[in-house]
């Protein structure tokens, strides 16, 4: 079977289908038992394998590296089956697995025998990970890439084989920035050298030295001396070198995938690269990356969603919260032009506690689809024991796995089974979007300020949490559908409004976009606050220089009056109060006037000086009668606030409607679509019901 | 009816039964529908009834205190119906109520006319909570007391009325704990003064100022130098100040409730009075106030047991960490000597979002009682306007509670009624208690110490942290029935194995209770570390001079092997590697040995120098090894790990046991009870059901 990806569709021998990829470890699951898993894969709807090469399971010595001697590390003999069972495959060489691997699947002799290539936090401190661009270790690396790509050439599809995609490398950044840091290895990164690749990057920001002292409030004479500066100091300067080092360390990082294609495609591997985003607050990072693989056709970046993997976990199950991070992710892979695919969506979970249920993944799966899931891989499908001990979680690599790694069919493989039929029976929302009806401006620098602002005031990370438990919540909570969009990539058109959930800073292009729509007579509503700073922190207030809205700070304790709305409303965290000027409409009043709409040519702009986290109906009621004023249309009218739609339309106008109870206990709902209403349907603890239209 | 709590127990009429009361605000409920909603009450079993009396609504304007002259302020005819329709009373006068009134229900007045009565920050910022004893917030309030004592009087149960408990304040600590402080008010704690109440507590505690300096390497030359330190320095001396410090403000908190005590008491108000913990983490707060009130007779204290009041919380729905916290939350009243009491038991949110569904309180209400709980107060059982704008949340105070503000019944009422059912016909478990086979050590400083603590490097909270996310979900998994033990109250038998999670500190007098302990032959388990220190971080070792285990810092990565067990053990932190002596067993080694066995005479102590964060079932499997290995009898045999098992046990040898699914999905499991075997038992999502043995 041929796959390929045009406009973002996944084509399986030239027809329009979803891609059902399951994660198949052939170095741990028994060689007796490939075939009959592979069945069993099949009987569920699967039409993709996936799998890693772990670098520390095929060069366990320095300079041994072993391809076929054993059915563990007998990647040919695997590939060949999976063509004997028509099954497409993506292969996954690392460096990095992760896949709870020792190592994260770096062999432990790289670190052991050269500490040299270890990262490092800014204090200088070694922390088990490993600095991608150390020359040292991608020439480690680079040996087993080649001798791996030698392996998997005859399978490429370019050779009549079933391998499709190679991944380069594995949810990147992850090894450092989940330790709590980015890499500051001092050879790596050239600190102290004119030369290094540091300094080259602040000289290509920046120009002369001076320019970077005013920028950092620094005294240095020479880019030599350039360091980046402690994060977690609280002040403006530390954030604008905080952001420098991230924005350097993740075009490092786009450097190092774009050296492991360049190496692979020079030893033949001319196929579709691939990456997997390790969760949707990552997918932020790649945006300026991509380019570097255009030589190549471009890179299919998917994104890992899982809703728990252990006890720290945000919640036991697929919550509302959950759908509502990948409506988020999905519509960014969108921004980024990519076909929506789930490259890691749970088929069990590392820890026994929680555990992982049926009807939960269930459910997991159909939210998925809801947002906009165009292709998947189960991970892990079906688990075996660690290859001579190199895991790091417990001799066998069990996942509760759909299929055990004893071979046994779990509960949920049934709930996969179920989820497979239905994926086959609506082939046709393969080319669907979501319908959208509002647009919520999404800034990628509320995802990334996490890594360079001061973690107490950042007021990005606090206009993020109102996108979500505030703007997004309701409106889902509502008749209408949100959409998350990224604002640097400009407005499309003026059909429906736009909400900007506003922060101190954004950069001045996307405040352009802003500025264009509703000079375009686009509808905009602007919560918490007009940026006048840009993404360095420099001053910039275009867009309200533009608008030219005067606010004072202002926080009552008092409840507000809505314009329209019998009820008032309580709980907004009122900021600023706003001054209007003759022709503005004061919309909300908490004694001053908080909200006002002033018309702009043939624009409007809504400005509200607060923000709230969803808590009362009526701040669901006070977001419609905001958004309707401004010309939002109805998308599918649902009685009970507490079950989210979602409507899918292809593009030959079939429509399917998602209901979904994300509770653990029963609800109903009445729903209007269509012209068609249907009364107390009740939906179970976890269930999605769907309806074709 | 009149209710008595004698033993611990409830008793209606001489007879024991469960105390199912409902928060009932006349100031809220329109007048013509009390005598409906008290109906609708009785018809789901409730027997009492809850009522705050907000200082706000009484005096609305400095002086003007009314009661009477309308129906939401006429407390006695409330209380009247309460009488006709025999429903004992519990009144809860404040000052402060919370309810989400403007103030907490403190008057707005004592806030503007005398902010000097106003908390204060450490940097003396003022944060809009009071300053409880401040003497012109006691006077003010005092004349508002004296005012409800006169109405309140003819209703006690001593003068023939309904009233059988008067609660003094609400959820004390919580108005400013809440703000991320404590009150430090300068004139209520006479900062600066030899003779003001920080100075005479330190000279309590300390005797001469040298000995003050030596504790806080400070170099004060008298007690009007003394000053609290800041609390966020990472070292010792900022510890023991803020020990001292919270020490003192608690003492204080209890003088204030002693003051209201006594004022009520001085106007005839002699009856029982209550007090409501906010939260499982403050009942810790209480135990060194109780003897104050000892001259009346003791304060009845309850818990507030709330699993979602927002998008905030950690989870939608009472899952498996909210019943290891109510489980703790009971044991911790069980040791304090009270009838375990849900003061505020969830009969609706505050907010609309994440919605409170019947399904999910049902299984709230019986984890509840499946923890022993006694009796219970749905807070809110039905509400109502607000009283001429004195509400901060909404103008209608609905909180979707079980009969609604309009007078509706929700859902969640025919889920109380079910549950009020099953407590009529369980009337028996009133004397019963959580049958327990291994008691878990509980250390208060545990749940107090993230007030004084340094939060990155909190020994008492990581071993909090380990005790409920290693030791009880591990044993809840289990056959083992867990039970939480205020080490401080001494180990009342042998009967049972004893597990101490440890940490650096823990007092001389808890550390001598377990040497008793096992010098009288009892079995210890030991994880994570010996204290090194007492409660004030002064050298103290006096369990491990007992013991006598030697250790060194050890960290290694590879898996443990425990004796017994053909599976390896991963995902252990482990910390310390054991130097076992003769006669010591080794039991889990990690290439060195990191637990052993030693025999202490007639005693016997498991030293593990690890903790973990459940997520393997093989650490389930280590703990039962270890745990049997010393002796503890098994409860329940289930072979669902995640359904949980409660089995109560009553004084006249009735038994219940509890089956619990906390998850969002179904779930089965076998047990055997009694010698009986029961298999594939199903359970719905939330499901708990119970079996009469």
């Amino acid at each position: 079977m041929k796959v390929e990806i045009k406009n973002r569709r996944f084509l399986l021998d030239g027809k329009e289908d979803f891609l059902v990829s399951g994660e198949f470890h052939y170095f741990r699951v028994p060689a007796a038992d490939w075939e009959k898993r592979m069945t069993l894969f099949k009987e569920m709807g699967g039409n993709c394998i996936a799998t890693y090469v772990p670098w520390c399971v095929h060069e366990m010595t320095e300079g041994d590296i072993v391809f076929g001697d054993e059915p563990q590390r007998d990647l040919a003999a695997f590939l060949e089956l999976c063509k004997k069972f028509d099954l497409p495959v993506i292969v996954r060489p690392g460096p990095y697995c992760y896949s709870e691997l020792d190592g994260s699947g770096v062999p432990k002799w790289v670190n052991e025998k050269y500490p040299e290539v270890l990262a490092r936090r800014i204090n200088g401190e070694a922390f088990g990970s490993v600095s991608y661009m150390h020359p040292l270790f991608f020439e480690k690396a680079e040996k087993y890439l080649k001798a791996f790509a030698k392996v998997v050439r005859p399978y490429l599809d370019c050779n009549g084989g079933p391998v499709f995609s190679v991944q380069l490398d594995n949810e990147i950044t992850g090894t450092h920035v989940w330790a709590g840091t980015l890499d500051y290895n001092p050879q790596t990164w050239g600190f102290g050298k004119e030369d290094g690749e540091y300094a080259k990057y602040l000289i290509s920001r920046y120009g002369a030295i001076e320019n970077v002292n005013r920028a950092y409030n620094t005294s240095w004479k020479s880019f030599s001396e350039a360091y980046p500066l402690q994060r977690d100091a609280k002040n403006v300067y530390a954030c604008r070198s905080g952001k420098d080092m991230f924005d350097f360390y993740l075009d490092m990082c786009g450097r190092y995938l774009e050296k492991i294609a360049d190496c692979l495609y020079g030893e033949g591997v001319k196929t579709l690269f691939c990456h997997n985003s390790g969760n949707w607050n990552m997918t932020g990072y790649f945006e300026k990356m991509l380019p570097r693989f255009e030589k190549y056709g471009g890179l299919f970046l998917g994104c890992d969603h899982y809703y728990n993997l252990g006890q720290n976990f945000e919640n036991n199950n697929p919550t509302p919260y959950y759908a509502m991070d990948i409506l988020r992710s999905n519509d960014q892979l969108l921004s980024l032009g990519m076909p929506q695919t789930t490259l890691e969506l749970p088929g069990g979970s590392l820890s026994a506690f929680p555990p992982i249920l049926a009807e939960d993944v269930e459910a997991c799966y159909m939210i998925n689809t809801a947002m906009g899931m165009k292709g998947l891989n189960y991970y892990i499908y079906t688990g075996g024991p660690n290859y001579k001990n190199t895991g790091n979680s417990g001799d066998i690599y069990d996942f509760n796995a759909l299929v055990r790694a004893d071979g046994s069919i779990n509960r949920t493989y049934y709930a996969a089974k179920r989820f497979g039929e239905f994926l086959h029976s609506h082939k046709f929302l393969q080319s669907a979007e979501r319908h959208v009806t509002v647009r919520i401006a999404c800034d990628q620098e509320y995802y990334r300020s996490s890594q360079y602002c001061y973690e107490s005031d950042n007021s990005q990370a606090d206009a993020k949490t109102f996108m979500k438990k505030g703007v997004l919540y309701s409106l889902l909570a509502s008749e209408y559908a949100p959409g998350l969009f990224d604002i640097a990539h400009g407005v499309p058109d003026t059909d429906m409004p736009l909400v900007l959930c506003g922060s101190d800073s954004l950069s001045q292009s996307s405040q352009e976009n802003i500025v264009s729509f509703v000079k375009n007579g686009g509808k905009l509503l602007v919560f918490r606050a007009l940026p006048t700073l840009d993404e360095n922190y420099a001053p910039c207030a275009v867009l309200n220089d533009f608008i030219g809205i005067k606010t004072e700070k202002y926080t009552p304790s008092s409840p507000a009056e809505c314009k329209g709305m019998d009820e008032r409303v309580y709980m907004l965290d009122i900021k600023y109060a706003v001054c209007p000027e003759n022709g503005d409409e004061i919309l909300v009043t908490a004694k001053k006037p908080v909200a006002i709409r002033r018309k702009i040519g043939k624009g409007e702009v809504i400005f509200c000086g607060f923000d709230y986290v969803l808590s009362q109906f009526s701040q669901v009621d006070m977001l419609r009668k905001l958004i309707s004023s401004l010309g939002a249309k109805a998308a599918v009218y649902h009685s009970n606030p507490h079950v989210f739609t979602s409507l899918l339309e292809s593009k030959s106008g079939e429509k399917t409607l998602f209901l979904m109870n994300l509770y653990s206990s029963p609800q109903t709902t009445d729903f209007t679509f269509d012209g068609k209403t249907f009364s107390s349907v009740p939906l179970a603890a976890m269930e999605v019901k769907t309806y074709d239209f």
